[in-house]
């Protein structure tokens, strides 16, 4: 099985660069939360609102991840302290981030200033679950157009993650969603992960994923 | 350039295999559409809106792709001809269907009695888009709720669709979407597509798709 194997050593590759990542992170103390979710689910609009809330309180880096454009990078960039846009081009590089672009993007990156970087990764619930970054945490974005059943079409991106946002809680009277079957299926999947029900366009419930988000930093900074 | 050859050999044998399957299903006359679109942008509901509709009129089956699960080939089973789930499962392979898993499916189906074979692709605006399957068509769904800038952002898929379709235009005065920007963007990247405008929820615009998916059946069925 020639193939397999080249996809294990894939694989295994990405696994040490991501470590190294992480190691570097850990030695500037900066947070890494690589966000996740289909295509059109909120990313770009999750990271505006939180740069917004906290850039007075920490210094945060952005990496943005797309397959092609600049156009969240421009959203971005006169709020964060750094900003970097990788375009992950063609196959097979293209349907994920993968540890290598985050290594050449912290080389462009003032770590010393840095808190907590935001990776905003490509968008597509399946091939960002199998390439690991080096991040400390793991976000996945849900949105109510989607549909509740995303977690038993697409689980393995929700087994590994740190928190699950339920976003455009504002559309809830107008699609069909059942919140306590999406719910149900999170905790099958993955019984610690916390759950945030927001809407990024109004606001709503977005004071709790702040006050996560900052606890996470918190732990990382007076972690030994 | 190891890895670049490894993949060039992946997708120039995904092509031979597909070339097969058009000629298997240009001998039995079946006209092929293959469905792609981001995660919940309505693949499903297209296709079920297109069975109820045409069922009288056209033997239909369908080829349903999911990572996981068999909800999907359970909503369709009792309006098709005939049904085949594939599940992807784990990378590479999960991040779109390819030719040799449809070539496998078609072995289960009765490709005689068929006129029209509809298959859903797995949920991702970037893998599926280089893998052909052996269709004749290639049909994009974006949904409003996505935004209107996923051409921007995920061009190739777009460049090769011979039908666009905006879905969910029920929620049109419930959020930010441009469909004079969206359509210049079409146009940008592949002039010659049709768009289509629908909901599959509430049926508007749908009548549209219905006759466009019959007169590729006839033109399919007259052709030399």
């Amino acid at each position: 099985m020639k193939k397999i194997e080249i996809i294990e050593n894939i694989l295994e590759a990405n696994e040490t660069i991501a470590s190294r990542n992480k190691q570097l992170l850990d030695k500037h103390r900066v947070l890494a939360i690589n966000i996740m979710s289909a295509p059109g689910a909120g990313k770009t609009s999750l990271i505006l609102q939180t740069l917004k809330k906290l850039k007075g309180k920490l210094n945060i880096a952005i990496i943005e991840g797309d397959v092609a454009s600049t156009v969240d990078a421009e959203k971005v960039q006169n709020e964060a302290r750094a900003v970097v846009q990788i375009n992950t081009g063609n196959m097979p590089e293209s349907c994920s981030l993968m540890a290598a672009m985050i290594e050449s993007a912290l080389k462009d990156m003032p770590l010393d200033g840095i808190e907590l970087l935001l990776i905003e990764n490509v968008g597509n619930l399946i091939c960002p679950s199998e390439f690991t970054l080096g991040e400390h945490r793991r976000v996945v974005i849900s949105s109510l157009p989607e549909g509740d059943d995303k977690p038993t079409k697409y689980p393995l991106i929700f087994i590994d993650a740190d928190a699950v946002i339920i976003n455009k809680m504002d559309l809830l009277p107008y699609v069909d969603f059942d919140i306590a079957a999406f719910r149900r299926s999170i905790a099958g999947l993955n019984p610690k992960t916390e759950v945030f029900e927001i809407s990024c366009k109004t606001g709503e419930g977005i004071e709790r994923w702040y006050t996560w988000v900052l606890d996470q930093v918190k732990a990382n900074a007076t972690r030994r």
